[in-house]
């Protein structure tokens, strides 16, 4: 599957192998490349950029989409695409592509996502690399109205490449908003999770916690990926792996003029 | 221990509320407030911003470090955060400090980490947050040389406050290069971890494929973290939770004008 022509495209996603999403996904890159499946054999959402440090990982060839090759892994996102790249390609994909997940990544929640943990992994390989996330956690949601615009972004990264940003984070507004604008390319909008646990009281008498919690943001202008989802745009986000805050640099010069004296 | 005057600091880690590290890392900042604790109960290591969506989390006050409160909790780094917050303290703490980590957390780690991970959960939160590392991977490093920087970090950090950004990264470099120089404030190295899975055969004769890897860079000059902590520098990288890459959207401008015409 590694013809010289044709560029290679993994896929791979945080929701499982066998969620509708990813089969979306596959369904409107194929035509683009030669594309091979590594995907988690469980939900993974939330496992931001989690690795397998203490456990040997499982990877077995399945059948899931028809001739293309395909793998489920027993590891987060981020194992997928390192051990797809180690261990099946043995070389690095021309482009990775993450999703469509189940849900938005826009905001704050690209920190949590796996869906863009992967992305971002191969990125950090100096991949181009693109997630692809819908505003629907539902099961059954509708990725029809996402495939042309993702095959239009498609078109333009394999013909352009990713030059300073090598990763993108592409949200798809709620398909409840109607068709689809248009696209945005914009900055990830500060926001929080207001987080709420339930507690509970399982089958033995213990008591437990369970994460839950409502999205909260003011920062909903013009500009931010919240303000594209909210007026059905799909929302482009060039994004970076150096967290560093460089504007803070030479505020916090003055820690250099400490010396506890020991 | 919630007096008015004093500083509530919440302390967490990745390495668990049984490693050294957190040990020492208590008795350093305990002289600046009413500390809390709430840790993983067992190692964490590599689970990046993971959050646990899937399981409900299990809590319990344990007696680890004498007075001080103290809590395990079976969830991730950054459920503890979460989880202190909404279910212990009932409100922000003044300051996070999460480690001391049993291993570097320089460079690209950071994103791995769950020793930032868990700061940067906090910094989210709007909670002036420093994760602190050690550049030795030993369960019996010798965090004894660190303990006066950190005090003096704890001292300019409470008396300042951290504005622009709200989340150090801090590492400590490796004791085996004699005693510390002073502190570096950097910007985060660029580098990746180049992966080989260990192949194996388990005792049901299924192959099994575990991580491992050597971390490699070339940004090493000066600025770096790599460069300060090379040079026997602490290094003190101003972090953000804003992956956005500023510099890339006005060269991506053009993927506004692609309309698949659907």
């Amino acid at each position: 599957f590694c013809s010289m022509s044709k560029p290679v495209i993994l896929v791979t996603n945080d929701d499982g192998i066998v969620s509708p999403g990813i089969k979306a996904l596959v369904e409107a890159v194929q035509k683009f490349g030669d594309v091979i499946v590594v995907a988690p054999d469980s939900p993974q959402s939330g496992m931001g950029h989690a690795i397998t440090i203490h456990d040997p990982l499982r990877l077995q060839k399945v059948n899931q989409f028809g001739n293309i090759p395909s793998y489920q892994c027993s590891g987060t996102p981020v194992d997928c695409v390192k051990i797809a790249i180690d261990k099946i390609l043995h070389k690095k994909p021309d482009l990775c592509v993450s999703g469509i997940n189940h849900g938005s990544n826009a905001a704050i929640n690209v920190i949590y996502s796996g869906t863009m943990s992967a992305a971002m992994e191969a990125s950090i390989e100096g991949i181009d690399s693109i997630g692809f996330s819908l505003e629907d956690y539902a099961m059954d949601a509708n990725f029809g109205p996402a495939s042309p615009w993702i095959k239009s972004i498609m078109e333009h990264v394999l013909s352009n490449g990713l030059t300073d940003s090598k990763l993108l984070n592409v949200n798809i507004p709620h398909p409840s908003l109607g068709p689809i604008r248009g696209m945005k390319v914009c900055r990830q909008a500060e926001g929080r999770w207001e987080e709420e646990f339930v507690e509970g009281v399982d089958p033995r008498g213990q008591k437990f916690y369970w994460l839950t919690g409502n999205f909260a943001t003011r920062d909903t202008g013009p500009g931010t990926d919240i303000n594209a989802l909210r007026e059905g745009f799909i929302s482009i986000v060039p994004s970076s792996h150096d967290l560093t805050h460089h504007r803070a640099i030479p505020i916090l010069k003055s820690l250099e003029d400490i010396n506890p004296g020991v």
